[in-house]
Order: C-alpha cells, then structure tokens, then sequence
C-alpha cells in the first residue's frame, strides 16, 4: 500500500487512523472524524426517541455529499442513489501516512466511505420488489467497480445494517461501502481456508459446501437457477443464512446481469422469510468477495452472509471467537422454508 | 482430542454440539441444552423488568448444582463459591461422539462450565476490597488446575460479564469458566502472532509491548511491581484495558500469591477507573492464556483483556472483524488515569 514511510507525523484530527495490532496482526480504525470525548461515553438511559427527519429523503436538502451515482424512473424522481458518507470512517486521500509508533504499526485511514440508499424510507429490501433489490445489487457492482481500482484500495466491503441491534443509526434503508487499504482479517481467514482446503482435496470448498446443501436439502431456504440460500453448518447466529452463486466465481464485480436478478431473487427470498417469521428482526447483511489487491484467489467464491441480531456476544463469545448459537440450524432452514411456502 | 470416531449418531438432545467452519476452521457451539424453538427467536419489545430472585443469593435453595469449591470467612458464612452452570454450553463426558455430517467436521460438546460468584449481590469487582479480588483470581486458579489435565480439555476460557450489554443474565457477581475441547480461534490468532513476532525479532512481543508502554506512559493507567494495565495501542473498544504481568509467563495458572494480589491490584483500579469514569458501564474482561493441550507457548504471555459495552458492532465489524473505535487510546487512558488520582 502506498504509505510514506518516515513521515511519522500526526494525521489531522479530523482524519482517521488504522492501527494493527502488533500480537495478532488485526486491525481496528480509529475514527476521530467522529470523534467524541470521554464524556460522551458516559453510561445513562438511552431515550427511546423517533427520528426528528430523514435525513436521505432529500440527501442535498439535509446537507448529505453530492451524488456520485443516481438512479431515476421513468417519471423523473430517484430511484436509488449513492453518495459519500458524511461521517467517514475512512478518508479520501491520494496517500497514507505512516502514523507508526515504536514497535506498533498505524496508518491513516485512506478510502472511501459512500451509502447507497433506495427511495422508499419504509420499505426494507425484504418488502421491494425483486427488480428493486435487483437495482441495489446493480449499484454495488457500478460502484464496487468505479473504486476497486483506486490506488488506496485493496478491499471493499459493501454491507447493509438493518433494524433493533444492527447498529443502523438511520432508519431509511441503505447500504454501506466502505473501500480500504488493507484487506480485513475477516476476509483473510476466508481466504486461507479457501486455499487450505483446496490444497488438501484439490476440491473448492464453496463448490463442495454448494453440492452437499443442494443434496441434502435440510438447510435450504431458496433455490433458483444461479443461487441457494441456505442456513450455514456452523451457523454462528441463529437463522444465519448464506446467499451462494451456483457458479464459481471468486469475484463480486465480475456478476452477470442474468445472476444479478437471480441474487436479488435469492436474497429477498431470505430477507422475507426472516421478516415474516421473525417478526422483522435486525439483521446484518455483507458481501465477501475476493480482495481487489492484485492477486488471483481462484478457489474462493464470492457469497452474501446474512446474520440475524438474535443473540448478544457475551464474555466467551468475545474471549474466544467461538459463538454459541441457542438452535439448530437446520431447525432454523425448516422455519424459514415455511415462511416462503 | 478423544473423538469416537464413525459412530456418527446424534448426541442426546440435551447435550450440545461442537461444529467447525469449513471454510475459515472456526468453531461455533450448537448449545441445544439451553435450546429455544424457533417462536422463541420473534423479535418483541423487551419489557425491562427486574429480576424476581437472584439465584445465586442461596444457590442450593435456588436448585443450583452442588457447589465444587466454597471459600468461607471467619463467621462462617461463605465468601465464595463455585458450582456447574444450571444450563451450560458444553457438557461433562469422558468422551465427544463425532457428530460430522457429510463434508462437515462436528462433535458433541464436551467439557465443564462453572459459575464463580462473589457474596455481595450487589458489589461488582470494582467495588469489592483487593483481597477479595485477589480470592476470585485464586479460585480461578484452583479450578484451572483441577480441570486442566481433564482428558477432553484443551483450553479454559475464564471470563466475567458485567451489567448492560454485555450479556450477564444474572446480576449477581459472577465469573464463568468454560474448559473445551477445541483451542480458540481467538487465542490461535494471538499464539500464532506471539510465534511470528519472535521468529521475526527475537523478542517475546508481550515483553516489547511492555516495555513501550512503561516508557510512553500515555496509555498507561496503573502500574505496581508485577503487573501493569494500559489501553492498547490498537484498542477494539473504547476504553479497552489489558491489565499484563511484568514476569515473562505464558500460564495464568502459575500465578504466585504475591503476583495475585498484585494482579487483583491492578484489575480491580481498571474496573473501578471505568465504574468511577463511565457511571458503571457495561463490560466484559476475560483471561487469555496457552491451552493446557500439552503444547509448550513460550513466547506467549498470560494476561486479562477488559471490553467495555461502549459500541455496537455493526455490518463493518461483522463483515471485515475490523472495529471502529470512535476514541484514541491515549485519550481514554487519559481520562481513566484521572479517575484513580
């Protein structure tokens, strides 16, 4: 990545800085571009309080960043629309600073922070229709493309917050894509798995998870030509359900327009099954797909994961990265097939 | 592990399962003793209500397991004690069935959970005198020992959840202990980094990490003879405390008396800085120490991470396992460092 090495001065305050953990090698962003004092962390009673305004109804009005892509109807109004978020856990910047201290490693936080928001303020993605979600699925390729390429950018991640303990702050539903320069360790133990399990069995391991959850059934939630949607093995929440192309294809941006819809299709399908059946529960969904850092990961497969917030990581959650889930999941898939029946 | 293999038949409905990821190789634990039918999962407003009872109060009235250690006082009433979990997350058996499905690896969930409470229903960590902290961390110790040569253990993770968001269901003190069968991707990740720093440097990165932040002291938040606690560097949360011996050693359960009171010293001004500081906010701290695999970890250090519930984690966090902090360490430590003046 493009740090100036030596440099070694504070980013401005207003920048953001990624730190790495010097024992684990991970990382965590310090975003003091929503900088707040020691105060404002006090512990008190959080108010239940509606919004006071939307503030993506009218993005210009409400002082949101211009536009960098829109999409209209035919009468004229927007359909969707994407711009760069006002409060950017990364910054946009031709380069990094080193911001290295001793024996640990930090950097400023380069990259691109934009939210892609559909028109309706009520109507989640479950409650579109498919061409709608089809369009959102559309939006993240035209930007996922239009970024992948930048010189500060190794990995994007597009993801969408929804509902009680997901952590969306705005109601309006959107999706978020953040662009940064390293890729996350996330993704990078995706990766590793990927490549070990090819190595020791000359198989994909997506292509192998795809056939045996297309065989034995008792996980599925939805299946069409191009994708399943199914409830993981090792689901680590409760209704987990993993979005796969039947085809291999470890690149995101590399979607076809045929597959798109077959992904939206796929996507509200299990979307729906969890609103109906849950009674609109917060969830999390994000896409994983290979780094756009210049090498090839042939043997992983791009894939949507969707994780329901049904469950609060404790202590051992936290402590060992082992999750405890309270169901099974094949109970969970019969649930969710049941919704769609 | 002692994993009976080919047997493949599901475990009792009562006993849990261990699954592993076949993609990334972590594991998740399928708890079906504390098992919900999918109704269950329905989101619903939760109405905050106070607990009727507090079972641990008088754990044999409450119908607790029999205790497996009791600390008394000069009165006679007791000071401590430690029973099995009511409804644990792994069981009690001389053997794991294999529980694997296909292309996926699983076992039963074998091992112990034990619940560590304190007598005061009321005095959180951070209130309690140093000897009684210092009487936590000894049954903490006495129970790692006595469960740490168990056939089906390889690691023990002791933790502590405390008040809200960080999952405590009970609001009586208490720690937990979970011995499993299986090293945590959580304490892999940090063994395999402790490796790879001292093949690269030759130095034990705890001893580095150390050293830096007696010399910086700017994240410093309290120090004695034996063990110092500071922000990280590259802090998750914010307000994250590590609280890490001076001594090079990898095994919390070779503690010296003089190091626990030293280290109940040093835990108990990090909680209170935090209690004093942020009205009491919700955390979770948990010891990190080398499996009891029969592995030797050298160049690895023992030590207590503290996580105060400040922030939700979000999409980002999720997808990427990259956390957003909103606080620099050297401020939170700051503003800690004030509270104990």
């Amino acid at each position: 990545m493009p740090v100036k090495k030596g440099e070694n001065k504070k980013a401005h305050p207003s920048e953001s800085e990624i730190r790495q953990d010097i024992v684990t090698g991970d990382w965590v962003v310090i975003a003091t571009a929503r900088a707040k004092r020691p105060d404002d962390f006090v512990s008190a009673e959080q108010p239940v309080q509606e919004p006071k305004s939307d503030p993506f109804e009218d993005p210009e009005a409400s002082g949101q960043e211009k536009d960098v892509l829109i999409y209209r109807r035919d009468d004229g109004d927007w359909s969707l629309r994407v711009f760069p978020n006002k409060f950017p856990v990364v910054q946009n910047s031709r380069t990094a600073k080193d911001l290295s201290e001793g024996p640990y490693f930090a950097m400023s936080g380069v990259g691109h922070h934009e939210i892609i928001v559909t028109r309706d303020p009520k109507r989640s993605l479950a409650l579109l229709d498919t061409w709608q979600v089809a369009e959102v699925i559309d939006a993240y390729q035209e930007r996922y493309l239009a970024l992948m390429n930048k010189k500060t950018v190794k990995y994007i991640q597009i993801f969408h917050n929804h509902g009680k303990g997901s952590g969306a702050s705005v109601l309006h539903p959107h999706s978020q894509l953040i662009a940064i320069p390293v890729v996350s360790p996330g993704l990078s133990l995706d990766l590793a798995g990927a490549e070990r399990y090819y190595r020791s069995t000359k198989q994909d391991v997506f292509s192998v998870i795809v056939a045996h959850e297309l065989e034995a059934r008792k996980r599925l939630i939805f299946e069409n030509e191009h994708f399943v949607a199914f409830c993981p093995f090792a689901s680590r929440a409760a209704f987990e359900i993993w979005v796969v192309g039947k085809r291999h294809n470890p690149y995101f941006e590399r979607i076809t327009d045929e597959e798109k819809f077959a992904c939206a299709e796929a996507l509200q399908a299990s979307l729906r099954a969890l609103h109906q059946g849950l009674n609109d529960p917060g969830y999390n969904f994000y896409i994983h797909t290979a780094p756009c850092d210049g090498s090839d990961y042939p043997h992983y497969r791009w894939h949507i994961e969707i994780i329901p917030r049904t469950a609060t990581w404790a202590g051992f959650e936290l402590s060992t990265g082992i999750e405890v889930s309270t169901i099974l999941p094949e109970v969970s898939a019969e649930f969710l097939r049941k919704q769609l029946q």
